[in-house]
């Protein structure tokens, strides 16, 4: 089979399955980029045949763009960075999957992310986009926190944010709150004129359709609305709280991931911002990371 | 057609569709049950197809309750108390259905619920169970408060009472607040040992999976555990101030209905249980009443 008949060195590829999209990247031994391919979802949670699906095609993908063959997934080491894995049974489906690579090791896509942003050094990071969660790596000692999705966690995330935004305009139209600027924005940004029309644009929607409103959130307070103030205030003194409990395993690099990650900032406790390092490598480089230093593990027993 | 041609004496028959359950009655003129059917959840929000279905079904056993033929269908004027047809498309949808009836009129399930609390007077209602919603209607006017479902609104009902809960205990579970018997209650609910177990049983879940978890919520505040409390406080006091804005229409009858109508109680304001008069009949003989109103109608025009 694949290593030991084609006698070619491996090459590595990192694969960050997310729930709107899966990058796969391959690269040499020495960490160059050969080649990218991104695919549609990949988050066991939602699917475990979709997210197969994704991380063959996006594989599929890097392999042409590295001017590689589609068998030669066979040659490659892979590193799966997936949410839902530290749910064991996901785990083990996971695991059990006839993949196409040499050799596959999984993790936890909050610790593919964790040690992409400190290029493989132990340290922590809080990821704030459509979902939130934080992890700390520190020695042989991790501490995740948050991360339960959308509606039962996820404090402080886009999705939260549009979530606690609706609920409030829904409450306010019907007169158990006051009407301010978001009430308004909410309308407009639906093209809507009542509660219904909310509604009708929301019910049922998933996690994303919730998190696209937290920019426009986020506006609102940043012009002083206080409803809006209150909202992404409480958001974010969670996140700085969250961020406080991951630094208790003294992590040396602190970075913050997600398209949250920028605008929250302002809304941080100064304690916290003053820790966040810039993020140095992406989250497909920490699963071949994570990937490459299993295999080496492997060879050395 | 139906009425016409068969020269029969028109029967009534009056639907409560609900998410979880549609329950059909069919009525002789002056308003005894002639036979009654149960089938599953009939919520447009949910899906067309399986409303229609499940309307049919219930149909067919009350036809058959009755000591009737299932083609009998075309000798009921029908009623429909629906969730969701306030939904302009959605109650558009329903109108333009090929239904097996002589007649057929569409209204809420509120609506319907009202008028049967009410045997066909003006009131107001309030329903608690999986979710939560008002109704007023006096004379030409009504009055419709919150509904607006999992898990953007419906403040006070099982399934929010549950995911409050829920929220809290993996909150505690992580540190950010504190833990009362009421994680415990959750852990042992779901027979699990930490976070992970109880998201893992409710990511995703439909909001009865929530509901389900409502009772305990109650028992743990009336044991007195101080989160469970606040939770409970807050949804009965929305409840209540629900009820106030119904109580601004004055109607003359108000009634509470749903599995949690009874045991939050004891948590509302003492002048909105003051005013809590017994249903006297119920949605589907509301559904009935509404279509002989609007048949009548229609032969009289």
């Amino acid at each position: 089979m694949g290593l030991v008949q084609t006698k070619v060195q491996p090459l590595f590829i990192g694969v960050d399955g997310g729930g709107s999209k899966c990058r796969a990247t391959i690269y040499s031994v020495d960490g160059n980029v050969l080649g990218t391919g991104v695919a549609g979802r990949a988050n066991p949670l939602h699917g475990l045949a979709q997210t197969f699906e994704s991380i063959e095609e996006s594989t599929r993908l890097a392999l042409l763009d590295a001017g590689m063959k589609e068998s030669d997934s066979r040659l490659l080491v892979a590193g799966l960075g997936l949410a839902g894995v530290n749910v064991p049974r996901l785990y083990q489906d996971v695991v059990n999957w006839q993949h196409p690579f040499a050799a596959m090791y999984v993790t936890t896509d909050l610790h593919t992310a964790c040690i992409g942003a400190h290029r493989g050094a132990d340290g922590a990071v809080i990821i704030t986009g459509t979902g939130s969660c934080g992890y700390s790596h520190v020695d042989d000692t991790s501490l995740s926190i948050g991360g339960y999705g959308f509606a039962l966690g996820d404090k402080g995330s886009g999705a939260w944010l549009g979530l606690k935004a609706a609920e409030h305009v829904l409450l306010a139209l019907d007169g158990f709150a006051v009407s301010t600027s978001l009430t308004d924005m909410l309308l407009n940004y639906f093209n809507v004129t009542d509660a219904l029309g909310i509604v009708e644009n929301l019910a049922g929607k998933s996690s994303s359709c919730y998190a696209a409103l937290a920019r426009n959130v986020l506006d609102c307070a940043n012009d002083g609305d206080a409803v809006a103030i209150a909202i992404v205030q409480e958001g974010a003194d969670y996140i700085s709280e969250m961020a406080r409990k991951l630094f208790s395993l003294n992590p040396v690099r602190f970075s913050m991931i997600g398209g949250l990650a920028e605008p929250l900032q302002a809304w941080l406790s100064a304690d916290v911002v003053a820790k966040i390092s810039e993020t140095l490598a992406p989250p497909e480089f920490g699963a071949m990371y994570f990937a490459q230093q299993e295999f080496n593990k492997s060879l050395s027993v």
